[in-house]
């Protein structure tokens, strides 16, 4: 019997992406009430927020969930990188009305530590995944004490091995084509992602935990795909941004149903690492990958004002737009129906 | 019943890629001979050597073929660009007893024109596939009036339409994966590149031609996988490269089978143009992409002294190690066996 389905008690092994920014627990509970798996982003929430969020998931749903975090080394900061950024950045504030000297800085997205864990512990979910790597060994075994599956994100073949041989339960397998951040860990070198077609079946044959397909799942022919090629279960995100239930702001849906969603490319000048967005203005002309964006997660801080400021005049110059390199899946529709879709898919297969 | 068979009398619709540098009318003899359609690269021959190419083909086998060509623009060199590259490599010519006051220039790879034109239209082959878009109207006329199929790839929607647009039989969907060059055209832009799990499908929906996949077709699942996401033919690289007709070098195919292979990436340093290929010494020093590389194919010609004083002392520092991201399936057995093999996945699937 398949892993997700015995384990979970899902119908289906229909996995929702975590889309920090882009939803809460609402789309979690919708995919996890309809026989899916529903997944709550935690990396841009604090100890409270993730408490109220877990809270009202909970209360929405007796079905289980998944919650996931970043577990990135928090960077310290490099001035004169920072200093190359603001002055890349100035000319943008001075068009938008903002003051250059006035450039915030700071995190915006916490790792995975001793505060996520002991809130988390209170609701001991069914799931707790990770991008970029893994936390340390001990906060793992507190997940897997109260039964908890403990998942994370392959992009090379050498980190799904490294990720098994750390004990977890399953593996994403996150091809070239996702949108978001790029789970990637133990290299920076873009030139070793791959995308799913490749990366899927050799992950599959390397490890023994289950495999999750992520990267390109937009229907249910790519739903079929994936399992022909050694997929246990997929993972399915940009099909899910336009949902009625999804955060996601109206110039985002826009531009994920307009023939701008056909370039995608992967930029660091949001967050500082690699993510895979449309691309817009800012990309465009600063280049989507700048070697004077602050290490991650300092280059949010400086892009906030703009992005603010563009978006209160309907502008997605300055927004990232996160998408998968096929979002022709991402329909305004109630997330019950796409994820009840993808059942289908998978179990006709 | 499927485009490919009906109008070739294939087994199954099982294309071997053309393979510049790897493979001469053995391999396509082969390949055709066990049901496929084997290819002839045709980029890097002059037209006497590509007459006793087809004459060695057709004598060879009974079966249809696909003779492969480029159709770049030729570019005039860049004196400055070309002196920053002969600059970039005179410390490995100096290193390899080489002088690099006389680094040689030149094309290397001539596009389709009439000469070839003449020549093929005394073999009349069943089909003409071209890389880097298409030549000009009249010569595609002139194959289509012997009855020649022609085909093209794409590496986005948007060349997909295109190649529909002005008369293709059938397109290539050559995703990201793919080893060797990318057929881009309308676009140097790489980030619009997408994975064969994202751009196949895109396609198939795009077009009413029938759709070739091409990029990680490995092994019996991706086939079946290419043929659900759509394809109505796979066409397959790496794992033609190891076979016994293949005249793939003995470094290259060290190469293919060993942890290497693991890493390829895009590099221009070769030819000028993005192709994919193992990581090796040169892509590792300089960087896989260079603003130096002088435009395809000029780059080709200074890097060939090094390559051979290299490969003399069974180095492949040099040397272009074309392979797709998945090379799991590239095996040393005549191409018979693998190519029925192929056959017997794309029946079951």
């Amino acid at each position: 019997m398949n892993f997700f389905m015995h384990r979970l008690g899902l119908t289906a092994p229909i996995l929702q992406a975590p889309m920090a920014g882009s939803q809460d627990h609402r789309l979690a509970a919708a995919v996890s009430t309809a026989g899916g798996l529903g997944a709550l982003p935690a990396a841009m929430l604090s100890a409270q927020q993730l408490e109220a969020q877990l809270h009202a998931l909970q209360g929405a749903t007796s079905r289980p969930f998944n919650v996931n975090f970043f577990c990135h080394d928090t960077p310290s900061p490099d001035a004169s990188r920072l200093a190359q950024w603001h002055q890349l950045l100035a000319p943008y504030y001075l068009e938008m009305g903002l003051d250059p000297a006035q450039i915030p800085e700071g995190a915006g997205r916490v790792p995975y530590g001793s505060q996520a864990a002991e809130v988390l512990e209170a609701f001991k979910p069914a799931v707790v995944s990770f991008h970029f790597g893994l936390p340390q060994a001990s906060w793992i075994e507190r997940i897997k004490a109260w039964g908890g599956l403990v998942w994370s994100s392959a992009t090379t073949v050498q980190e799904a091995v490294w990720l098994q041989d750390r004990g977890v339960d399953a593996i994403i397998a996150q091809g070239l084509e996702a949108g978001g951040h790029r789970g990637m860990f133990l290299s920076d070198d873009l030139t070793r992602q791959m995308g799913t077609f490749a990366l899927l079946p050799q992950i599959v044959q390397a490890v023994r935990v289950p495999v999750i397909a992520a990267g390109g799942m937009a229907d249910a022919a790519s739903v079929r795909a994936a399992k022909t090629l050694g997929a246990s279960a997929v993972q399915i995100g940009s099909a899910y941004l336009c949902s009625d239930e999804a955060t996601t702001s109206a110039l985002h849906r826009a531009a994920l149903q307009s023939p701008q969603a056909q370039h995608t490319a992967l930029t660091n000048l949001f967050s500082g690492r690699a993510a895979r967005g449309i691309v817009n203005r800012l990309m465009r002309e600063v280049g989507p990958l700048s070697s004077a964006a602050p290490a991650f997660p300092l280059a949010t801080a400086a892009i906030a004002p703009l992005r603010a400021a563009a978006e209160a005049q309907q502008r997605s110059d300055f927004s990232p737009l996160w998408a998968g390199q096929n979002a022709s899946g991402a329909r305004a529709l109630p997330a019950a129906d796409i994820t009840q879709a993808f059942i289908a898919a998978w179990r006709a297969g």
